[in-house]
């Protein structure tokens, strides 16, 4: 792999490679995931016919995969001059940035970048004054903010910013909190179609395809879930769907009531850690499995952490304790030997297990999710002035999800009831009662 | 059973039985239910110190259960002047009622009464003047407007209103939206220690046990479940665990796709109704099986509604078609044969089947739910000043809502984790990234 | 309820009531369970037809249900000379004994019979030397053993033998290791068609009845199930389908590591029964509950015995402790306080709670057991000969068991595919290979 | 990948590679799978010291994975000389077979060899004389019936044989029904900790493995797995445990009414082939998937063979319907295009696709089958006496079958309840009564 200005242009951080076998790969993979990616399949039509993006500037941090290309070309079709970063420098699959590089879009991606490279490709990105932001975990909001705070101003080039993950969110909800959030914030994350569907669908996926391919069985191990929110509960679900026995920890108490209610054990991550056979952990906290638990995890444990930052467990205090008694058994799987001899497997070095094992959300899912930020997109051009001049988090308009939820219906050939006239008129009043 | 106003007052609508046994009985009903009821025992208990209720009068409209008995007791127990009228003329059990009336708590209810009865009984919470309504299903505070809108005015008795159930807080959406709504209201129904357990967990209690009192096996049927809302939801999962092939209906496409993803097969009404034996209708809205329906009903085929209101199941069309050959087989069970000799069998009368037929929702969840009930109605005593000019709906606290799932984990045994310092700042912060 | 020699006959066990309003309401309810038991209904027609079993006189000793009476009604249809005697002193059911009386049966049975009765009424069957015997838990064949050995004999009545459940099967394989088996004995409940259904399906439906009638959530609860057999797994899966949190004990190995590979936790009773909210115990086998057991149970615990006999809980030891503080708070339903001041509540006095709490095992799975015996005792007749000379355990025919399952589905309206000529070929040939 | 005569020995057959990083990943892997088979550890150990193969040629027609591996060791640390031939033409690892070679054990496999090598091999493992004939599918023991009828003669070198696999028994069981068997034969298949582990956990497994591998959702989308038997009910539960709503097909009527009555819909392959988004086949017979239903098969459709012969799926007229339009689209999934546009997926080319898309069963499960296959071996050393003048199925016996699962339970940390003398007694007692 190496960078390569002479084919696509003369931008530093474009990453491609001179082989036509990767590029071929990366469009090709593309073409497979679009044809299962209907909703945006239908909007990519809309939108090269009616450019509603025309002489916007896109900029996304994203993890780059195969769907989120079918999300950039879908911008780009809408008119839109489309720059993108990765999420997560363990996300980026290099032929897919290469094929995306190829149809114009402005990729400063590449895998397992460094954390100042990690940063150079964000401002790359913020450098040519987008309108939009649309963003995986707040690294590029919260950057802008920092770094180009004049991009927020009456005058400044932002109308509006679009958030695809509970951490993302979270951390505006905390900057809205404070007064520090300078513009109109859109979290997709929270519209149903996403979370009750991307969340808690796809982070099991990529989990059990990460397990899978270890050649591991579910069926009969102690499974530890740490969280019991949209990403966590959809885990502990496939887990027990797959013959598991599941153990929940949480640190609120109406999760942790819901869980016990669905049948799950639930203990405090200290008193049940030494029966896990495998712990994953999807809290949005750090030191989940902390210092303190490493001397008690069973032999042959697996630890993989669905989070999106790589805090939640301590690898660093890991890597220490095995004391270069390492080995790497699989791609992304470590084996490390623990003082008491226990062998402990740490997947993706603490990061996100489920997109650096497997592929990503499957493309079913996401297909939903960014059908959902090119209609934002659009939503935000079409309202450009009513949405400059707010500072907040806003809410995803109700008719946006269920258009998405409608197209992807229609797309898998479901049909569903509908109100007659009749029974409109009955939902619609509050008069009539017993 | 006859109205008795020598024992306890000269109340017209008080209902008792002189039967010492009827009293006996329902009052040990009421305590073997508080047993089951930590988390109300312990605000009872607190209540009764604390007065925190002192000079309010608080109205109530609540299915008449032992549940329902120990909140009426812990808001006397604080202090309060507490009137209590049914909120379903079937729901009611007279014996609950008579010993509630030896306990002083104002009641006007009894089984099976008229609708022209119902309304005098509502009257009747609503001539004292209360401070506060409490209401399942919206009939007490709809009439409060309508019949009292002198009560809501500026120095009018009422300081705000509690709803308990989806029904009745969507007729006060549709009141908010139309500027109809004079109080502040508190959907306690929408609290995520209400709806997540009560409604998820209760109804479908209610319908399996039922199901399970006529003698029919779930397994191995086809079950249809209309609507995939909290109370329907749980409902295709419950026959789903109990072996049932379950079909879902709905009209909100995101409901229906969730339905889709967890595996139910979705489709419209029309088009499956002839394959069920069995259709639990919970959509809030009327004609879910409608007169076209009828003709296609499977010889067996058991309809039971648990929506709020009678309006989900065409009854009359369906005693019409059977045209007199109706037969009782089961309190509450009614077999009908229609035009083309199929055999229906027809659940109170198309009325909330869960509550006629079973003994209401489980005292286990009733707990949590009615324990936010007395917070509320604490915080609203607590808050008059503020409260008292607000016309809209508001939410509930959250901080009530973690306090009845923190006391509902501790009185079940269950430890959960907690945050320690450094997690606590690192969740708190936005800066925190990649 | 009195002895009636008067209406129908004159045999001193009769048991009748003289009110028609309980003849109506057994007749009723065998009406209503002869509509959902469809193979029945076929044999039933076919037999009357055919009389397959004139000239024979056929003893049974069966739990007295409304299922069971059509069982009798049909091997009556057949032309055979019927006998009924109750299984269990607890399941008989008074009104359904009256109504088969009425229908020319020879019933001796009566609910909570002492002992000493119980053994009279198997005598009463026996005395009229009955062709063949079918049993429910081995009583009756293994009384005839004792009491009548020249039944046995050469030129004996005893053609052949059924039995019903598994601790009969397991009784005969004991007398048949010891030589003590002098007939043929059919296991019944060794066809797939009996114990996949009615054992794994009946005993989970009766106890769910039960426990939901007593007003009780299982989900969050922590339930154990002793044994992991067909009732008990059936019990163990159903428990878990209803949300709780279900631990399993077993002494078999193989049982025991499936539990683990579907996903349950296994423990020893000793290690986790104060963690149970409710105890199942389908084992087979005595002490379960044992008396070191009854001061480690939790606080409101439920104890259940779904075996066969009445062994498996400690109940004597259980009231010892209790020491007189013993209510019965419902039907079959008592509260004991244990000397720690823990509540206990014991179901049936620890026989079996799936039949005393709830109507007994249901129609549609009964459908196929005694679908499968009635088939069973034509065939008896048809090969008397043959089945005369043979003193073992003899596998019910294949095509027996196939013919009620065809038959099954039939009913349901449930088509499956048939084999091709071509695929027929396939699947008879060894030589075809890689 | 070459055929190297000089490193391991002058044997035609041997396959290796001169490359050591071929073997060393073999070693690796095998190493890896050892540690997760305790049960195999434990054998190995007591086969080294006690030696109770010695003498024997044992010859073993197997899937060559690093779990055979395993087996093949054990049994050469017992003192046998043991012979290994693939089973099935895909499933062969290379690396593996390298390494066993290099560790004295006779192989003769390769991956995708053809239909004559594959009978070559099978001659290779038959020509030294072998005393057990180990065997997945029948092929390597009807051979031996074939080419060398003397070997089974009364002073021929077998002893004794033992069968793996589901389709391996059912072919014996038509030869035993022939006289065709000419020794005896253990179907360690049909013992319970075998196939209600390796079967029911291990095909599913892998499917799901294999599924996952290709990022596709199993959530959502309606799979219909033909047959109802231990591998295809396993995969059905695995399906439905991931969110997809599954049909099932049957042509045996007990195993038809068990899927209904788990919740199944069932229903003829081509009353619903069209609807399906998935098929798994899994039963045994040919022509499953049929010339007939090519055009039905909606848009997307994956094809996936589980059954032990490419027979299942009519793969040959499948490429012949794509006439042409065939891509690889990932290692063992072909994309077809059929005439009507529809794009069709088939994994394996109709073979086995649990084993050609991932590794094979994982090696937990794996321990249990091949223990049994190793003390199986060492009971037919012991008692080849007895064994040798018997030519029929025998069944394993049950102290075997419980060695395993006792030895299981202890090395997964389980500890399960033993019965008291007292409870033994009961239990083997047939005289207490009611």
């Amino acid at each position: 792999m190496k960078l390569c200005s002479k084919k696509w242009g003369n931008e530093k951080y474009l990453i491609t490679d001179e082989s036509d076998e990767t590029l071929e790969k990366g469009l090709d993979e593309i073409r497979i995931a679009f044809n299962k990616m209907p909703v945006i399949q239908s909007l990519l039509k809309d939108f090269e016919k009616n450019k509603p993006l025309q002489d916007l500037v896109i900029s996304c941090c994203l993890h780059v995969t195969k769907e989120t290309a079918n999300l950039m070309r879908t911008l780009k079709a809408g008119g839109a001059d489309v720059y993108l970063c990765g999420s997560n420098p363990l996300s980026t699959q290099d032929h897919i940035a290469t094929a995306l590089a190829s149809e114009g879009i402005h990729v400063y991606a590449w895998t397992n970048n460094t954390d100042e490279e990690f940063y150079e490709c964000v401002d790359a990105c913020l450098i040519p004054k987008p309108n939009i932001l649309i963003d995986d975990g707040a690294d590029l909001i919260v950057t802008a903010h920092k770094n180009y705070p004049e991009y927020f101003e009456k005058d400044g080039c932002i109308i509006a910013c679009q958030e695809e993950t509970t951490t993302g969110v979270h951390r505006f909800e905390s900057m809205d909190k404070n007064g520090a959030l300078k513009a109109a914030l859109f979290p997709v994350n929270d519209a149903s179609c996403k979370n009750q569907f991307d969340n808690e669908l796809g982070t099991g996926q990529g989990v059990v395809a990460a397990i899978y391919g270890m050649h591991v069985l579910f069926a009969g191990k102690t499974v530890v879930v740490a969280g019991y929110g949209h990403c966590s509960s959809g885990m502990a679900l496939r887990a027990r769907g797959l013959g598991a026995r599941v153990i929940v920890t949480e640190v609120d108490p109406v999760k942790a009531l819901k869980a016990v209610f669905e049948g799950f054990e639930v203990a405090p991550m200290n008193e049940i850690v030494h029966k896990a056979d495998m712990i994953f952990t999807a809290t949005g906290c750090n030191n989940i499995i902390a210092k303190s638990h490493l001397d008690k995890l069973k032999n042959g444990c697996i630890l993989a952490n669905l989070g999106h930052f790589d805090v939640e467990i301590v690898a660093k205090d890991l890597y220490a304790a095995a004391n270069g008694k390492i080995k790497t058994i699989r791609p992304s799987v470590e084996e490390l030997i623990m003082p008491n001899g226990n062998k402990i497997y740490l997947l993706a070095q603490g990061r996100l297990a489920n997109l650096a094992l497997s592929e990503g959300h499957p493309a079913e899912v996401m297909d939903m999710s960014f059908a959902l930020q090119a209609m934002m997109a659009r939503y935000i051009s079409e309202n450009r002035q009513v949405l400059k001049v707010k500072h907040s988090i806003l809410k995803v308009p109700d008719e946006l999800n269920n258009d998405v939820a409608f197209a992807k219906l229609e797309a898998m050939g479901i049909k569903i009831d509908k109100w007659t006239e009749e029974q409109y008129k009955y939902h619609t009043s509050f008069e009539e009662g017993t």
